[in-house]
């Protein structure tokens, strides 16, 4: 979407991962199950019925991110987020946007590493007419240069707001391409700037025609609707849409071992409080073990999710000396994602001593473990603090369709508490052990033009 | 070649960028001057006519290198040099090897970024069946999985012993992966150990396909040859050879602005003495605007070229605090490459005595510049010290054959030392300025297990 797509990128993609954990939280009482079928063509359709206003959240899920983009193209699929907006032969540019603007409803869209979606919250009788304008644009979009050029500078004016004007954002994307030596999590979502210079015509209908089919996209529904008026609109809708080219697996190259422990520093004159943040590669829920994301969900909330949280006690409570300090584990991605830790001194006290407590924290997890006690609270905190997403139903849209598109299912998206639920001290003491070595970590500083981190 | 291919990486690729600098010194008298043909196929002849032995240097270079592999595919130009080894319809495999021995000559091969190169030395009486043996094996390798599933265990084992088992090694890997953010110079040429395991018999014959053609290669033959007798045999033996498909640019992707000061630190028990690099990406001799990467190269000289720089004075005659240290440059590469200055420590004094006091180096040429006739002085030097390659056949042909596959060409061979000659004091002074920024330099640490930089 144009308001807010491929922006903030690795904040949104963290804050994202929270709302994911909501998730399990969402499984629907037995009298309105989730429904799960797919359309001769391919589409998967998922509706989750939600009674309680008069209100739906359609929802389509394309199963492409950045992360598939061929090397040199970085940039494409946020770029072709974009041009989703413009027109097809029976709607012209803007015509769906006003459309659902006219009716009262609000849109939306957004690209990830490994998805790509688009969203609109409208009252249930305008619900054929958003799947009627969403299939069309699937395949029938207009792609002609008068098209993309301009949208070009566009997506380039967003990057320069977003990122080359944000210290903390130019300092991300780096400390990404450190993290992942191999893989493309290391390239940001919304593109090197001299790679979306390049971007053109071509590239947009190579991409339009690898990825946007309905046997590569998810179409969810939430809200007051019935499943099979769902499943019969669709089929009178996105059911007209041919199904495209099979695509084959999605294997993305992968990190080789790593064996040094890296720093990315970066100065800058706008920067007046310092801060920090430490990164690993882990397994995500899609690549892990079993139990093992479960474990590092859990080990991130006792370490630093929260003000109960050890990270936040410790270093802003007792200590006083950070201004904030936490943890977060982003394990909703296909391939192995990364688990941070970050902080930023608070008065007299300097960076390095809020990274050296909280290196301390890490180590006595991994060296002690936790107590049942402390692991039972940190489960109960965990799946209590997502109510707030039981009572959003964009938010139970937005965990299945990016479970969904990450190698999940609706059955590990409904079975996803008790996994929690049945996590040990030994795990979490593993998870912590196994995963996070100073060795090879990348920390990231943003400090001010001058002075030394201590 | 089994030998010696794919070792010690960077530091052979920095060896290798001191022969080349020897080229221009080759240029041939004007009664033996170099020829450059092409035959009907598209394979480029380069005959260096050397009279002064009884010996002839036949090598065959490919445009292809690590860097032209696909994502997830790494290793791959580097096996196939191994494959290469094996056998034809017409000649089983070792028997070409077998007859380089049996007439007393001697063989080799290597692969790079930019280029995989085979090459033998014989008497000129052989020089015809050297290109019979050649040029079969430029289309007719039998590939099967008898074949390749064995040479892929020779190529781990390979990587076993001159990398995972050299602390040295590995962290150099991390340090290009980190200095490198998008662009493939960031990848192994041997390829990562979980990426070459999984090369196979498709991978091999997809490469081969695609690279191995005469119209994607360079003929270079040094030594007691005449050129118009190299055409007749190289037309009856390469000129039977199909042209392969037109290959495209070779564009790669390119690296992002870079923003940060990064550090890469790797500690192993087996580290006695500490030692540092700091490396920089900067244009090279392909990319460069015109004088910049001659001036690279003088700076390089300058800085930290030998027993006369400024480094190795500073730090290992007067001051005494280094066991080593100096600079040097990777201009000869076909996308922007890497400069880079290193040092250990000696006594007592501590590895980042050493860091700083070259820092104070650099800082002091961006600054203050170099004189006239300090500059004067290294361009002698610098010339002058490639005076070995001219009496080495082998290393003239190396550097008509790596400039070749890089973007060079024969007149840019021969024009090189007048390029260096005309360098002004102002051009040293803005490349170290330009270059040289620590705000966005990558150092890499080797350490012992335990104890500080300090």
């Amino acid at each position: 979407m144009r308001r807010n797509s491929g922006n903030a990128i690795r904040s949104a993609f963290a804050a994202f991962s929270l709302v994911m954990i909501a998730g399990p939280q969402l499984a629907q009482a037995d009298e309105n199950p989730v429904a799960d079928f797919k359309l001769a063509n391919g589409l998967e359709v998922v509706v989750i019925p939600d009674r309680r206003a008069p209100v739906v959240t359609h929802m389509v899920w394309y199963k492409v991110g950045s992360a598939d983009e061929r090397p040199g193209k970085s940039g494409i699929a946020h770029f072709f987020e974009h041009l989703m907006f413009k027109g097809t032969p029976k709607h012209p540019a803007g015509e769906f946007s006003a459309r659902v603007a006219a009716v009262g409803g609000r849109e939306n869209a957004f690209t990830s590493y490994d998805y790509t979606a688009y969203f609109q919250q409208v009252a249930p009788d305008q619900l054929r007419t958003m799947m009627e304008f969403e299939s069309d644009r699937m395949r029938n979009l207009v792609l002609t240069d008068e098209v993309i050029e301009p949208e070009r500078n566009v997506i380039l004016e967003e990057r320069s707001s977003q990122v080359e004007n944000s210290p903390d954002a130019l300092l991300g994307e780096e400390i990404n391409a450190t993290l992942y030596q191999n893989h493309p999590y290391g390239v940001p979502i919304i593109g090197w700037m001299h790679e979306i210079e390049k971007l053109n015509r071509a590239d947009a209908i190579e991409f339009y025609d690898a990825y946007y089919a309905p046997n590569n996209a998810v179409l969810v529904v939430a809200g007051d609707v019935d499943p099979a008026e769902v499943r019969k609109m669709a089929e009178e809708t996105y059911g007209q849409v041919a199904r495209g080219p099979e695509l084959p697996p999605r294997i993305r190259p992968s990190e080789p071992e790593q064996n040094t422990k890296r720093t990315v520093t970066m100065r800058d004159a706008r920067v007046s409080v310092p801060n920090f943040s430490k990164q690993w590669v882990v397994p995500s829920y899609t690549s892990a073990e079993p139990g093992e994301a479960e474990a590092l969900d859990l080990l991130s909330e006792i370490l630093g999710g929260g003000v109960r949280s050890r990270i936040y006690q410790e270093l802003v409570v007792k200590q006083g000396i950070a201004s904030s300090a936490g943890a977060y584990y982003q394990g909703n991605s296909l391939d192995d994602s990364s688990f941070a830790v970050y902080g930023s001194p608070r008065g007299e006290a300097t960076l390095d001593e809020v990274e050296k407590a909280i290196d301390a924290e890490v180590a006595k997890i991994a060296t002690d473990g936790v107590s049942e006690d402390e692991l039972e609270k940190a489960k109960q905190r965990f799946l209590r603090s997502m109510i707030f997403a039981r009572d959003d139903q964009s938010g139970m849209a937005r965990i299945y369709g990016s479970t969904l598109t990450t190698g999940g299912t609706v059955r590990s998206v409904q079975e996803w508490p008790d996994r929690i639920r049945a996590v040990s001290v030994e795990q979490i003491r593993d998870a912590a052990r196994r995963h996070l070595d100073q060795r090879r970590s990348v920390t990231g500083y943003l400090l001010p033009e001058e002075g030394d981190r201590t």
